[in-house]
């Protein structure tokens, strides 16, 4: 088999076999083949796509290139949930404690990743003395023990992935369905996740910028689950403000424990019932999302989920006690209120913006090596939608820096004040094979 | 200026500005842009395709891209001359003779090149003495005093196209109209072509099977040309058998002796005529093909065709009486015939394979360490459409080889004899601006 016969099958709009798939992947993960073939072959498929089975093939192919985490000694059903990234979105922290809370198991394996803020990894590190290297051993009897916990990346998962998403960075090849959706699903296969719910977002703040792209990547997603064996559902939610009131690792967890005790923000608290009831439902706890829907918000309002995220907090080493005193977080040096500039009805809230703003604070990374800020952020005190005066506070900056200006210029243009607007619509669609 | 927006500017369709593009060419060829990002732009070419003000700024990028050989001191319009290669063509060696004996400079560099028998400076190897290593300064006198010499490459030209050309073979991305007919123009200006005659050939032993795709790859490189103020022409002519009856090298200098003197095979005199015209007035010594095609007959009729030729090969250090004596050219141990197997008419003679039993001979490179026997090759004794019968000798293999099965096998295939048969259409097309 020669790699220059694949790119031209490919680019010829033909369907590559599944050894043809593997021969690539394997090769190119084990650097016997040259960058420049799999610059071409991605470009191919770019412009010629692949079909449902190829994508399966191509899926498997590199969740089986390196490490896999082998979860079989946990009992029950793993899910895991993978939001296609956003601005402000705390859902990961609520969501894990509240389906725990009804006994679905969560082993979660997760990232610091780069972007407007850290990974939910950067975020749990923001309650003093929290650990997130357990001992594999350890992992699973925390998760056996108590339906919970979350470690930090370790191993080599899906090398055959990481080394071709690097490539299509720099190779404009990064907007392809096939080549998104197999890489999501790889590191989600390779983290032994046995079904799977997908938050995809749409809107300014995400990478999908229209409904119908964030469905085309949401239908692709769930056809390569369930056809691989892995129970799959998919949300589109809104991502054209940011998710909730709060942007920042610190002031997230805050966030997450007011939601988790069914006090938080309105959108925020819907999404992780949504996205909360297709978990439980393919834990197989629930016979269909109604009635997984009520039973986590039954959980929220007698205190079972934010006692599991308590225990889960002290069991991994952390103070419990911020979540009664979430005063005792990482708080900024400076709170600076941005005032409505005028009356009228919030009509946008530039959420790419708003988390470049964020970023700019030290709350997320820019480069692999910034270090990250977990006190800084900024708090939301309006949506889009809601009716404001001038001189109120719009949002407060949750600062370490004495340099405010590129931050409040970002800001500036990401609110737009008018004289009518709605509320933007929070679920798009459910998706589900 | 970065690659990655430049491919994904082609990409999306979209027409790359000069300056990206010799941003691509000049980085390239300073190893600044790496592999996978020219094989990412490649494919997208390929995908893309490059409008005519696209081609011509890359074709002169290319040719820019190193060293160019300066012919300002020829008096005269330099033409030259370029096919895109066959099985069999003896056109170079009759062409240069015979437009300089019109008084037209023909100052030509020339490769050894890969292929079913060597490149020009081979077959010219096989006259006994022969230099092809002249200074640039005897190169330039010798063409201004006798109107004609031959040199082999030297310098480092169009490194930009070498090291595309490399990568284009190895990733699927050789068959695009834009990559093919830059990289042939940005050699002939590095060359210093004031002009350029193209032979475009199609059929089955051609890169071009079909004349539609011929044509427009004459087409794109004619109007490159008119645009870069070179003025070309083209002829579109049948590659479905060898051209001439000899393949191998110094047969097809013995077949160029012929066709000098006004007596070669038909279809060989007929294409150095039409080629050879355009020459002529594309070096303004004829006011259309019609009255130079006149003045290449009268050339060849009273010997001045073949007394230039005698004269090049004389103050290159070559043995002139060779001219005289093609006995004493290279000549294999072996002459072994192939009988025409059945009474009919000759139905096909398929280039690609007698080609690959000609190199299988020796008389053309493998790779480019393979050394090369000069006196191999085959001539052959009928062409398609020709009455034989069985027993006649249809082609001599001339061979320093014992075992033949293999170069009789590909004959075998090679041959079809028929009850009814037409030959090809030699000229399909001539094309200019």
């Amino acid at each position: 088999m020669r790699m220059v016969d694949i790119i031209e099958k490919k680019r010829n709009g033909e369907s590559l076999s599944r050894e043809e798939i593997e021969f690539f992947v394997n090769g190119y993960s084990r650097d016997e083949i040259p960058d420049y073939q799999a610059a071409a072959l991605a470009m191919a498929i770019y412009f010629r796509d692949m079909d449902d089975r190829e994508r399966a093939d191509l899926t498997l192919a590199m969740a089986n290139s390196g490490d896999t985490l082998d979860l079989s000694e946990i009992e029950g059903i793993k899910v895991d949930k993978h939001s296609t990234g956003g601005v402000g979105d705390t859902t990961t922290l609520v969501l894990g404690p509240l389906v725990a809370a009804l006994g679905v198991p969560v082993a979660k394996m997760s990232g610091r990743g780069l972007g407007h803020t850290g990974g939910t990894i950067d975020k749990l590190e923001s309650i003093a003395g929290f650990n997130v290297e357990l001992s594999s051993a350890d992992f699973i009897d925390q998760v056996n023990r108590h339906r919970l916990a979350v470690i930090g990346q370790s191993g080599d998962l899906t090398p055959a992935d990481k080394k071709l998403y690097a490539l299509r960075d720099v190779t404009a090849t990064v907007d392809s369905i096939p080549l998104i959706a197999s890489s999501i699903m790889s590191k989600k296969i390779a983290a032994g996740a046995d079904a799977i719910v997908l938050d995809v977002k749409c809107g300014e703040g995400a990478f999908m910028k229209s409904v119908d792209d964030a469905r085309h990547l949401a239908e692709a997603m769930v056809r390569i689950g369930n056809q691989v064996g892995r129970r799959t559902m998919a949300v589109i939610s809104d991502m054209s403000q940011p998710l909730g009131r709060a942007i920042g690792n610190a002031l997230e967890v805050e966030e997450a424990i007011q939601t988790l005790r069914g006090e938080g923000p309105a959108d925020l608290h819907e999404l992780c019932l949504t996205l909360g009831a297709q978990m439980v439902v393919l834990a197989g706890r629930a016979a269909d999302l109604d009635e997984a829907r009520a039973l986590l918000e039954a959980a929220m309002a007698d205190g079972r989920a934010i006692e599991t995220f308590r225990r889960f907090v002290a069991n991994q080493g952390g103070d419990a006690s911020l979540i009664d005193h979430p005063e005792r977080l990482p708080r900024a040096r400076r709170q600076v209120t941005v005032e409505v500039p005028r009356d009228g009805v919030v009509a946008r809230l530039d959420a790419a913006l708003l988390g470049t703003a964020v970023m700019k604070l030290g709350a997320g990374r820019e480069t692999k090596t910034s270090t990250i800020d977990l006190a800084t952020g900024m708090v939301l005190n309006a949506k889009v939608g809601d009716r404001v005066r001038a001189g109120d506070p719009l949002l407060v900056l949750h600062a370490n820096q004495d340099d405010l200006d590129e931050v409040l210029e970002l800001v500036g243009r990401a609110v737009v004040i008018s004289e009518h607007a709605e509320p933007p619509v929070l679920i798009h669609e459910l998706v589900s094979a």
